[in-house]
């Protein structure tokens, strides 16, 4: 089969690898009919995940079919249209039981390990363990192009933004950073009943599909930001500030923004440490939260997107085959410059 | 009337002032029969707490009784004996009614007002705003001594680091600081069901109080401190790591302690910036909270004082009259070398 | 000043009364502009509540103006626009400070006190007791026809049915009975990211309104109604299921639509005892709730109606004056037949 | 191997059945070295539990060790000590992945299997399915005759009653019913801080026992019984009353003991409808709560048994061996007269 392989920094080639296989009983082989790619595929590519070894095949996100099924699998069988999220669940460990298989002690320590531990989905096979646990079904009435994005964006700006941020009906909420992240907290905080929901960025595109994607107002990055995102609210800040980014200024933003009381809910990836003013902070009451996706939302995401209630099609701007997936990359890798959130890449 | 008088930075004096009187239909006045002095106390006293000025009466715990009523006081009558806490409630603002009466609008944005921004408690009498709503009444199996502890650093100790904390069945908690808040944390921890409370400080005194007070087991300072901590554990750490002293080495000594998925609770008082590891914890799933005590716990508190679960009385180690304030003061602005926990004034 | 004044079962009339007038510090007098009418007040015209005694002046909603304030009320002023709610809150005593003022201890273990224990809102003045912390500021963007209707029967469905239902997103949600409350219930439910929405009423036109108001799916009542729920779920009935009626059949239907581990919230009132199938449903970890609503969620409810979320003003369906009000008791007592659902009734 | 049979209502034996063995690849086997009898086994023979048919093995509570393993299980090894729990978990469905396996829907809807789908654990070895994720191992410091009791009563008066119960610090409960599964509440009610624990019964050997699991006070059923449990509260009745009996009059005291706001939490198997005062009980915001146990508990309650705040021992009033089984049922079916909470059987 082909696959797209990791060769250290920098390099990467769409090349012949072994056909995925069913190693223990509990896998299955998927046939990956839909990929993406994801921020942090950029940054492995960038060298900056040390964990990620020559000829490891990249990529954590797919939607496909079934192929194989080792002999303990009982939920699936060939045949079966499946989402293969970012995270897998052995269901056993106490993560996993307590519904935190960001962190499933089994497969690592850490449930991310599609194209990161073992090898990943750009590519036209993958080997899914702890397969009854972690696959999910795509109810007929949810597309390929819908599902994809309920592999781990949709819902990481969920959990890891919305949830952790814990939206309440009512609350105002800001999301700094209208990526595809960012967008996918914009897109389900109308769940939680949110009265106002405030995008903020410097790229304007980013800002007009923050309000196609459910924004009540949008504010562009510039020296009154904190100013502006205030004056919307009653004065004292939003409720759910959601950082969307990943760098100090933008965790900085979003602790200025919120009330006495709130939640800065980091779902940004951070590469440095951040100095956060705790002497001003200590008196305010509020909760910063952080951390990997654990995936558990798909059920109700997929749900959502089939009673039309979150367009979660709508993330995907560009189209490729992997063929073209060098260029898939490279407009990912500059996604704001190219008037793009997601790439949708199939055989 | 007798009270002790703030005149700037390391000065104050017990001197005469005007007598409190009831000046809002909804005050009342007490007579100051027992209070204590705060940590915050000291950090007025070195001019660290811009809000305080000269003139004002220092204090912001007291137990006492009831002299006076405003006419629109219907919960409390003279001669009732009260616990007047850290916090007042005008019980109307967003923040009283959710419950969060340490930013009360209507007091100032915060509930902290005593010895803060109008007068305070280390005084022979003291008005109180918002009676109805902020006085609670002491139970007749509960003495002065032990109720006064109940104004501030229990609350403080339960709301700001066992709930915020999120402490439940079977969890595992550090306490970083073993004075009289971490303590205080060290006492109410049991209510939620821990299953293992270690006590980290370095001094010898404060750890011999922490088993005391509960504690299963204690660390000393030392170069392995997170190590001997993690090894008390399943090898991930705490579940709840609380934080109780305000330096930037004792919250990266919490963060370090806290298992994936846990959760920091920062109640120390801090006075300058602390950088956190974001590159490393964002993927942690740990959540940091902080904040002012509301004192909405006082009635759990009061019951479980009544019922004999919490022996609050033990945080008294030293007594003084009001003529000894002086005293008092320099015995708590060391607490650790006089083997001190809180003090006890009273008339 | 004009008020309709019960006299014993099934007589009422519009007559000369006293003036409102502050009585307390903490009173205000409020000029009616707009109230209506609630089941509650057609049972206490049937003698069924023993408690209402002739001379009681009807009526426990109402929008208005402050045209008098007592000494301790600090909240308010005259001219303020105001919304009056059903349940009046000391805002002191346990149950108010834990959010719970349906059962305010001080003013009568229970916190519908208007056109109850005390006069009534049917009037062109109305004496409002703890004013500062029971009234509500209307906004400007919410109209006196929408703001009625928080008053009590928006918060009822709310509180009652969709926040005691624990209505969760995705959830699928059944709701027995589509009158004014049932239909709350509906208009409300997406705050909570329900993902189905089923309304069972035996009359069309409410059908009609419960799609118009939100629901997904309308069920007519028949032999068939628990099958047919059933059907549009996964074959394992609602998560939520709200009962809206207050008669043994809808409650046990309401019973029987419920999946296990779901939740049964009762919001009718009920006159007799129900048989519940305990011998069947002890197995299947569902939850049962009732009870009286505490209008807390006011503020919340304000800022959706204001945010254009809540299109609260589809509530009402007929209008009168006040010297119309014989006739507005008389189309809301058959309001199925009346193609009614909330009357309203203005000076 | 040697296990005891049901033959129809009334008939059981101790005798030769083939030998339990892994069937699936997710399967263990393990050997039974304590089990115990539950109220359940009694239903099931006097033929109450219709799905228990001719032949099957009774029993769904054992400790053993692991003897052989299918081939995808990883989480277990041939030599393990482990606790067998009355609730299976497939780890996969939509209710194992909400933490509520008793209501597994891969396992038959239902997570009680052991002696009632399937063979059971009153035998000399027991097939397991779904072993990775149903499993338990047992901490070294905790004893069989302590985790026998984990299998089953202890988390159901745990779950079904202290967590269903949604108990807190400070509140104050009453238990109805003092047999194993009424003391099996009380005994864990401290995990949750309760103030008072009010053990009521009409057996004067299980009042002795309440007061040493544990109850702060115990009341003898009489015609007193609601008032004397009220006058131990503060007059409105307590937080949370459980029910661990399952008799229509039972739960009608329990409901007559709840205060406003509070909750009912049914543990008791009913056999017959109950008539609840729903015209009383519509105001009273309380909550009524029932199910099975989910076993989910199990981590939690071996950590606080293995640190010593659950005295788990103390539910064994009896011994046996495997071949003085039938003299085990004597006992137990009239346990109250022969002073028996759970009996002990090991080979």
């Amino acid at each position: 089969m082909k696959a797209l392989v990791y060769h250290g920094p920098g390099n990467k080639s769409w090349e012949d690898v072994p056909d995925a296989t069913v190693q223990e009983p509990t896998d299955v082989v998927v046939k990956v009919e839909t990929t993406t790619i994801c921020g942090t595929d950029l940054h492995i590519l960038q060298g900056d995940v040390a964990a990620v070894t020559d000829g490891r095949i990249l990529g954590h996100e797919a939607v496909g079919t079934v192929t194989a099924v080792g002999d303990a699998v009982r939920g699936f069988s060939v045949g079966d249209r499946v989402l293969v999220p970012a995270i897998t669940k052995c269901g056993r460990c106490e993560y996993c039981q307590r519904g935190m298989p960001s962190h499933c002690q089994t497969v690592g320590g850490i449930g991310w390990i599609f194209g990161h531990l073992i090898d990943g989905t750009q590519a036209e096979y993958v080997r899914v363990p702890y397969a009854d646990t972690s696959l999910y079904a795509v109810p007929s009435e949810v597309t390929d192009e819908q599902a994809i994005f309920l592999a781990d964006s949709l819902p990481t700006g969920y959990e890891v933004g919305v949830l952790a941020g814990n939206v309440r009906p009512g609350h105002t909420v800001a999301v700094v950073g209208a990526g595809a992240v960012g967008l996918s907290a914009v897109l389900t905080t109308g769940l939680w009943g949110a009265s106002k929901v405030i995008a903020i960025d410097s790229n304007k595109f980013r800002l007009e599909k923050a309000l196609e994607f459910g924004a009540t107002d949008v504010v562009e990055v510039g020296p009154g930001t904190v100013g502006d995102v205030v004056a919307l609210t009653d004065g004292l800040g939003v409720d759910v500030a959601i950082e969307a980014v990943g760098y100090p200024e933008t965790l900085l933003t979003a602790a200025s923004l919120v009330r006495p009381g709130g939640t800065i809910a980091n779902v940004g990836v951070h590469g440095t440490p951040v100095e956060l003013p705790m002497q001003d902070m200590w008196i305010s009451n509020v909760t910063l939260t952080m951390g990997l996706v654990d995936t558990v939302s798909i059920p109700t995401l997929l749900k959502m997107v089939a009673s039309g209630r979150i367009p979660a099609e709508k993330m995907g701007t560009h189209r490729f085959t992997f063929g073209q997936i060098d260029e898939a990359y490279s407009v990912f890798a500059d996604a704001a410059a190219n008037l793009a959130l997601k790439v949708v890449i199939t055989p």
